[in-house]
């Protein structure tokens, strides 16, 4: 509220950070509080800024996101396309010139706590080479897809590189090797060391060339979709990642029996080790960690506690 | 014809087997087609079929495939979600009771001939053991997306596993190595081996535990907006897979410089190497094949073609 915002938009971003800590993504979460701070006083995110309705053709609408906040941008997108599917059956909006949004599982747990199956994606700075190159001219465009489960939503929240930096980094720190390859070290050979590909600036994307090519698509659809900016044209400084463009799909719910399905799938999909606990489905960590957080409280690194509060 | 399919459907039906051959995809064009035929014998595809509209609401559709052929039942279902897109600016086709729909890519190729941005994805039978388990209960549920160019359409088609078992099967015939790790062997450990492999019956989903949670939302999307099957109910042979859930979505170009955008998409992609012939787009490769095909004819081995005339 210091650097401008209202009370309810002011409210929403601060649960939203507190929200990705309490779930383990502290990535996104408290530690990134104090560089989105910086992306406010760069003027890279306007605080006064609200989304813009730029066209709407039955189910689908395109907004421009204005540069304000990308997890308030990215909240309302969704709301609107859970608010489109409820009528229509389905919605998608496609959001241009909106920031970082922070952590993507949140507007998938966003449409499933609506009841909804919701399906997002962004682009991102380039920040991973694509298969068979060195520089990085792709995005590592997180897509999230949510289904909902009264006995806890199923959803997937992942980044077309196989590790994060921040994963690398928090593997490093610890002196501990990936548990399988994460990038090629300075020879142009696949490692496990985090060192290695951190030196080389050549993390790899899933599935080596499919997910290379799931991130070029990601990265058109929603650039086209929103007539926005592409990968190619975000700068490829993190402090100065902006205009992302990104898809919000929202389905309401028409099966006859939603939750019988999904828990014989999920049941299942378990049955693969003879150790159920083996076999985790997406989102089925989180909870545990949310259950965790909130009878033992959110941990928050006292160096970066104390930059929040000095912020 | 001679099965009983009417004149157009067989034609329609014989065109999609021939162009996925064309384009290279071999295992799902002629080679899979006296499999095909076995399913019709076997009273798994209806040739008497088509598909049943169950439920309208808006852009989207649920639609029963009613066993009727794969591959026709997926080009009804694309081209009933193009026009709906035409209109309404996306359209989603949920189909259930459906069958293999063969090469996945042709219905993505299928929307952006069209001029529309397709995305598709199908469940099929238990054939990947997901992340933590040994056992194949998740499906290699593969997902297209295609986004149409003037210039050669980008189309990705791949399915969560890392590679196909017909992948694994020509590298044992040709008695070399997966470039990368492609599953475990009988030890648990990863290899490059694909007599390993097929040993352990443990392919490897892409990017590990991403590929399976992928995999896993994939079905759980599909079986809910079609009210279908999921792949925990579908047979776990082969020859028995059938009542497939698959989406359909089709969204209209409503961007103002589509050929500009895509061409610097891929254009920046490629400068990620000093030769731009080592950074692939998904379609590329297609359309280099499907020039060698229309030139050359199509290469289709002697065995396969002497089944073909027998049947």
């Amino acid at each position: 509220m210091g650097l401008g915002f209202s009370e309810d938009r002011a409210w929403l971003c601060a649960r939203l950070f507190a929200e990705a800590s309490r779930d383990g993504v502290y990535s996104h979460g408290l530690h990134r509080f104090p560089r989105f701070i910086e992306t406010i006083k760069s003027g890279i995110v306007d605080v006064h800024a609200s989304p813009k309705l730029i066209t709407a053709l039955g189910a689908f609408e395109r907004w421009d996101g204005c540069s304000g906040a990308g997890n308030l941008n990215a909240h309302d997108a969704m709301e609107r396309a859970v608010s489109v599917a409820t009528t229509q059956g389905l919605g998608c909006v496609a959001m241009r010139n909106t920031n970082h949004w922070m952590r993507g599982g949140s507007y998938g747990w966003q449409a499933a706590d609506a009841g909804h199956i919701g399906i997002c994606w962004t682009n991102t700075l380039p920040n991973l080479p694509p298969w068979g190159g060195t520089k990085p001219t792709i995005g590592n465009n997180p897509l999230v897809i949510a289904v909902p489960r009264a006995g806890g939503h199923v959803v997937l929240d992942m980044a077309m590189s196989q590790f994060s930096f921040g994963a690398l980094e928090s593997y490093r720190r610890k002196g501990e090797q990936l548990p399988v390859a994460g990038g090629f070290d300075l020879d142009g050979e696949l490692t496990r060391d985090p060192v290695e590909i951190e030196s080389s600036n050549r993390p790899l994307p899933i599935g080596y060339w499919k997910g290379s090519g799931l991130s070029l698509l990601l990265d058109l659809v929603a650039t086209l979709l929103s007539d926005g900016v592409g990968t190619h044209q975000i700068p490829g400084e993190v402090a100065k990642e902006t205009r992302l463009s990104q898809v919000f799909i929202a389905l309401a719910p028409l099966e006859t029996d939603r939750e019988r399905i999904v828990n014989e799938t999920l049941e299942f999909m378990k049955s693969a080790s003879g150790d159920p606990a083996m076999v985790r489905y997406p989102g089925e960590r989180t909870l545990e960690i949310r259950k965790e957080s909130l009878t033992l409280g959110v941990p928050v690194g006292p160096d970066i506690w104390d930059a929040i509060l000095n912020l």
